[in-house]
């Protein structure tokens, strides 16, 4: 484990001998700017600029329609799936891209559900991510109001996994305090009592080594513009264990999830496997650069990844907590290797206005309602010297009180 | 109205006179290409190419997660949806642009029954869009079977609605024939019934004129990547007459529907109007690149556009009655402009080889199982030489039979 960097000159050093420093150059960034955001949007691979110019130019500009099989636009679904799942320790097959993140937790939930007839509880925690308990409230409004969302704290989950659980969907990493659960065990307590589960990744794949198999994990969805630098809004995946395959029915029975899409039969066959996920015609462009991004991850050594994320983190919660001592800071992380993911948060009363002076700042992080100042750590492009010095600078700001000014207290309308 | 040309130079002075003519260069079109599949990818315009490249480089690069405010990211969906509103007869505030028009159709038959509980009747066309009534099944056995999707021929729809029928779902432009549905007598059938209407415009938003309020439209969907030349994939939209969405509940509740999405509250409050037809968040790329389609149609009078579509239709019709006589073609779209699309279809018992062939030859239309041959008709980039033109090489492919060739018959996997 690398040490914490105790000077500037430290932490050059840590560059110098960082295995994964070469992977800064593939990425676009901003002169001047610390950008500690890559765990909301990621950073803008090189290629993805040639990548997307050629699809808009040549594949849809010169080659029109004929692009579906001679660019083979039709296979990017299932083709971009299998690059996902050899980073969440998923086989070939079983995992597809489409749509949004709450899109695919629908059809996963909707899928479990249909697999659990018998039983009416939706476990889950109240800090999960909105919208995966949004999609749940909407499916369960749907559906009359037969099934429950049950809400309790991260602690209790396994104590509350029972006969009447059908499905128990988490956020593997929590997106306020960057909290890890237990896949493994939680998955293990949800078999035992006949449940399934359902893993959010939007800030584990690319972040952390994943391991669905290992963990016996059923259903999953994963986000593409986080981690997986797949640009704005990139599309979602969703994963299906290959032994549930056969049984899963999701209810959005798009023509591209069908058995045989271009006979245009009158009634909905799903087709074999993962491609039964797929719903309406993919966004081809967001597509294809989401590609990108996941190529340029599978580049690199999860495990080297995420050797690197902690010890940026480690050395950010110090140097903050040296720094900033007495200033209103407090971490919202843990400091627990084994539970951490790849960001650290702090809250702070006057959160909101110290993010926008940081912003101000060249220090790109986030805001998350109601205090907490987020900070992720992606490795493949932030410099161990972009943390000390973010740090430094998250000083100052506090120090000076710089943010204390109008114009940093006025909230825009996203944060 | 523009009497079909008798020679190809009387084409050419069709042509010379056209006030639309200007338009085509405002489209990257390959050299020696005919293209009648705007009707299943629109062509891509020059502009679209600097906006992407701009949306990837600069808003994506440079201004990284600020982009959502800075680059209005956040109000793509309304703002493009307010375009495409001019387009099809809606007002400011009624249409929003989110996921597929199979997504869509499901928040907007969900939404429907929804209003109309003590009904159990979805009553369509059998030769609908095979992704309509995929969608309607998939909703109809996730809520248990109560419902029923009730498929008649297209000219017994109006007799087929009565008190049991919840919504009436069709599209207005059937996608092989070409054939157009009466609009305003359908809805005004369906009101009387008491049922509402969800018109899928996938076929005719951007080809003719669409007036979702002078018919009393109550729902409607609508493709991005057709006429609306929005690029492969584009994301779709989705109308709510604005009666009807304070009682608009639909069930695919992300979090960008949310009254405050940034509040991230644990129980989901629809946002007021037509943003609560947001699901996740949006591929922005794939949105950026379709707000530039739509300014290139609002260029110009649809007026002027229809007129051009029809003119090019008949001479299609005209050259190929003439030239093909006795090859086994059938005109399978109606002669009458008050019900024909911008699409012309013919039957052929080859029809298969015959439209491989026919690419082959650079006249790219399209193939719809089991034998149509379909060529969609877009007056900003069609010419009518070209129409001329593509007649011709359909009666040499014809008379020399150059389809009857084994590559032609070999079915690919996307036709």
């Amino acid at each position: 484990m690398t040490a914490p960097a105790q000077t500037r000159v430290a932490a050059e050093r840590l560059d110098a001998a960082d295995p994964l420093a070469p992977a800064r150059a593939d990425f676009a960034l901003p002169d001047g700017l610390i950008y500690l955001d890559g765990n909301s949007l990621g950073a803008l691979p090189h290629a993805a600029v040639a990548r997307t110019r050629d699809v808009v130019e040549r594949e849809w500009g010169d080659d029109l329609i004929r692009s579906w099989t001679k660019n083979r636009w039709i296979e990017l679904p299932t083709r971009v799936g299998d690059k996902i799942a050899r980073l969440i320790g998923a086989g070939a097959g079983e995992v597809v891209v489409a749509d949004s993140t709450s899109v695919n937790l629908f059809k996963a939930l909707a899928g479990a559900l249909a697999m659990r007839p018998e039983r009416r509880v939706i476990l889950s925690v109240a800090d999960n991510f909105p919208t995966d308990l949004y999609m749940a409230q909407g499916l369960i409004a749907l559906l009359g109001g037969r099934h429950e969302l049950r809400l309790v704290a991260a602690a209790d989950i396994p104590g509350a996994i029972d006969a009447t659980t059908a499905v128990v969907m988490l956020t593997h990493v929590n997106y306020r305090s960057g909290a890890v659960f237990d896949m493994k065990a939680i998955t293990q307590s949800a078999h035992r009592a006949g449940a399934l589960t359902i893993w959010d990744l939007a800030h584990s794949a690319g972040a952390l080594p994943v391991d669905l198999a290992a963990a016996g994990a059923d259903l999953a969805v994963g986000c593409g513009y986080k981690y997986l630098n797949g640009g704005p809004g990139a599309p979602a995946f969703l994963y299906v264990a290959e032994r549930h395959q056969r049984e899963f029915v999701q209810p959005l029975t798009g023509w591209l999830g069908h058995a045989a899409p271009f006979a245009f039969e009158t009634g909905y066959r799903p087709a074999a496997g993962i491609a039964r996920g797929i719903c309406g015609t993919p966004p081809v462009l967001s597509l294809a650069a989401l590609e990108i991004g996941v190529d340029g991850l599978l580049r690199f050594d999860m495990a080297a990844i995420r050797a690197k994320s902690l010890a940026l983190g480690d050395l950010f919660i110090r140097r903050v907590e040296a720094r900033c001592a007495g200033r209103g800071l407090a971490l919202a992380t843990p400091r627990d290797h084994g539970v951490r993911g790849s960001q650290v948060s702090f809250t702070h009363a006057d959160g909101y206005p110290v993010m926008q002076a940081l912003i101000a700042r060249g220090v790109i992080g986030d805001f998350r309602a109601p205090d907490i100042l987020r900070f992720g750590f992606t490795p493949l492009y932030l410099r161990y010297v972009d943390v000390w010095d973010a740090a430094e600078i998250l000083a100052d700001v506090l120090e000076t009180r710089a943010w204390d000014r109008p114009e940093f207290h006025a909230r825009a309308a996203v944060t």
